[in-house]
């Protein structure tokens, strides 16, 4: 960082992947050890923290997990907030999501909040759960011949909506696999 | 490995993910640097082959990058061949794939020739390009209110299908956001 700049802070949007702590980017991991801050959550690995940040104090460590049906939550809203607030204190950041960011990750609502603080923020794309746990079960989600589509859809819409915004009947259409083509 | 053991071969189908050499997972750059052999994509980013392996011999580079139009390409079932072949000789084989193995990356039908051949292997999911790409160019592929789900499209199918498996209409069906639930 340049001497004099006023506020070298940073917030880094980081995928944690689907579990396996082996499953974090080389990118990722570099990013939490250079870390002044880490705010993470509930389904990212507590084993990717630093071991000895609790004593030492560095990196400070924010748990903002959610959790369904706790009231103890801390809402979106407090978390765009902290990581305004800790970058605008001039720390490097690390939020450091499970899976990957922007995959019903709620990460481009925080890319939205930082940018409209004129916050530095960057995106590091993590493996998505969706796709690892099936290969974990020896599932592959496409596969030459047999599916060449796959659809990811959250299970878990926004309460606030009235009713759900996803058209179940449809996507089942999508996955029908044709045999053969229709004339127009 | 235990002693007396006849083959202790072995493949590992790694994502390489999208393109930036950070964006591979701490698993994967673990087993490149162990490997006795590995065998690599078009896709795959050089920066994460052993730099020094093209001196010392070790581990063993094959390229078998397919590009389309390329007659002189390594066709799948060599691809199959070649890794069935560098385990039974008992090597620590890894198969480096753009992305992730299981997404449009051929690995199950990799998978499935080695667990035909009897040759033990694991996969290792790796960041998909199709999440990862536009994330850097500061798109989400979902957003809470916007987009419920997202699908992934091969847009390269088996040229020996008659006709194509996907049924593109379905797929614009899927994706309109409902503003209300119909009944039924």
């Amino acid at each position: 960082m340049a001497a004099g700049t006023v506020n070298p802070g940073i917030v880094f949007l980081v995928g944690a992947g689907p579990g396996d702590p082996g499953l974090i980017t080389v990118r990722g991991r570099k990013l939490i050890e250079s870390a002044d801050a880490i705010v993470y959550d509930a389904l990212a690995n507590r084993d990717l923290l630093p071991s000895d940040a609790k004593v030492t104090g560095h990196p400070e460590l924010y748990d903002v997990g959610k959790r369904g049906g706790d009231s103890r939550s801390v809402s979106q809203d407090e978390i765009n907030e902290l990581l305004v607030r800790l970058a605008r204190d001039g720390k490097r950041v690390v939020r450091l999501k499970g899976g990957d960011p922007f995959v019903f990750g709620r990460g481009s609502e925080e890319a939205q909040a930082l940018n409209d603080a004129s916050v530095a923020f960057e995106v590091v794309p993590g493996v998505t759960a969706g796709i690892a746990a099936p290969a974990y079960a020896g599932i592959p989600v496409t596969h030459r011949g047999i599916a060449t589509s796959v659809t990811f859809v959250t299970g878990h819409e926004d309460p606030g909506k009235p009713t759900t915004q996803t058209d179940w009947s449809a996507f089942m259409e999508g996955r029908r696999t044709r045999r053969s083509h229709k004339g127009r």
